[in-house]
């Protein structure tokens, strides 16, 4: 079964969740050249950089705040719009390359769920290409 | 016939064209994993966002040239290096999951070719993954 | 074999490297729909912008350290923090279309490695898709 997908429940209003343990095993035992990590959301995206020190995923986010301003004269009704351009600036999806079932990631690299208007249940697609 | 493409005339200097149904129905007898939306341009890319209230592509409009300096010094003589920068912000494709030529997008998500130096005809290749 | 690597050694803290041909050589007798450009890294990414006019990407890294604030209170030790945001921004990887062992890039378009932490030895995967 070379599509699979699981949810995370997050916590915070921002956050970036390391599912690099949880794609990682979903994709054990594909014999595919690379996977597609996915969000069907638009105030959620995915990212790949560093998970050893937690202080990088904590950075982009101070980042991403300073970058993307609260008040622009946004006319979406909901007050997130900020949400939904820091989506588009990391992006919907990443693809992995693998190699006999295994994440080809650098050694620094992690796989992160962004959210930016949580705390949200959300979904993760993989699927193999 | 799994490699497609059509062409968008875009009618504004920045605009945010939703190509959803177009690539929807391209897609619709693709038996594959998930297809590629590309652009073979350089002052527009594709994004996934919010395509239910308009309003969130006006801001994301909004929100980028806030975010991109219009003069920082730029060398590029042709004056839009602006846009050259937003097409890298927000990316030159996007891929999306497929299931039985259905576009597995979540229920706001929508494609939207983003026109950063129009108007212009622009370019959109669907490719299968 | 339709997985391939090869080394850039930057020369530069930052630094755009064109690496259209080295890609293009690679791919050359694949038979595939398109390719993945993926680099293992967290403070380098793949983008793909203007290659005709080298102040194109002399532009983007101008604009990006506009955009990115050298210091907005980052946690991370190492200082670096800007260029894990900056990669983040570009992205990690790029899918490319293909045909006939030929990229499908657009008239101006190249594929350039964005060098945000150098001078450093730098890992590319090219990965059929």
């Amino acid at each position: 079964m070379l599509v699979n997908q699981f949810t995370i429940q997050t916590s915070e209003r921002q956050q970036l969740v390391d599912i690099t343990s949880r794609v990682s095993s979903i994709v054990r035992d594909w014999d595919v050249p690379s996977v597609l990590v996915y969000v069907p959301h638009t105030t959620a995206g995915i990212l790949i950089n560093e998970h050893a020190d937690p202080d990088v995923a904590a950075d982009m986010l101070t980042a991403l705040d300073a970058i993307v301003p609260v008040d622009a004269g946004y006319r979406h009704a909901e007050g997130n719009s900020p949400a939904h351009v820091k989506t588009s600036l990391v992006g919907t999806s990443q693809v992995v390359p693998l190699e006999g079932g295994r994440l080809r990631l650098g050694t620094w690299q992690g796989i992160f769920l962004a959210e930016f208007d949580g705390p949200r249940m959300r979904k993760v697609y993989v699927s193999a290409l």
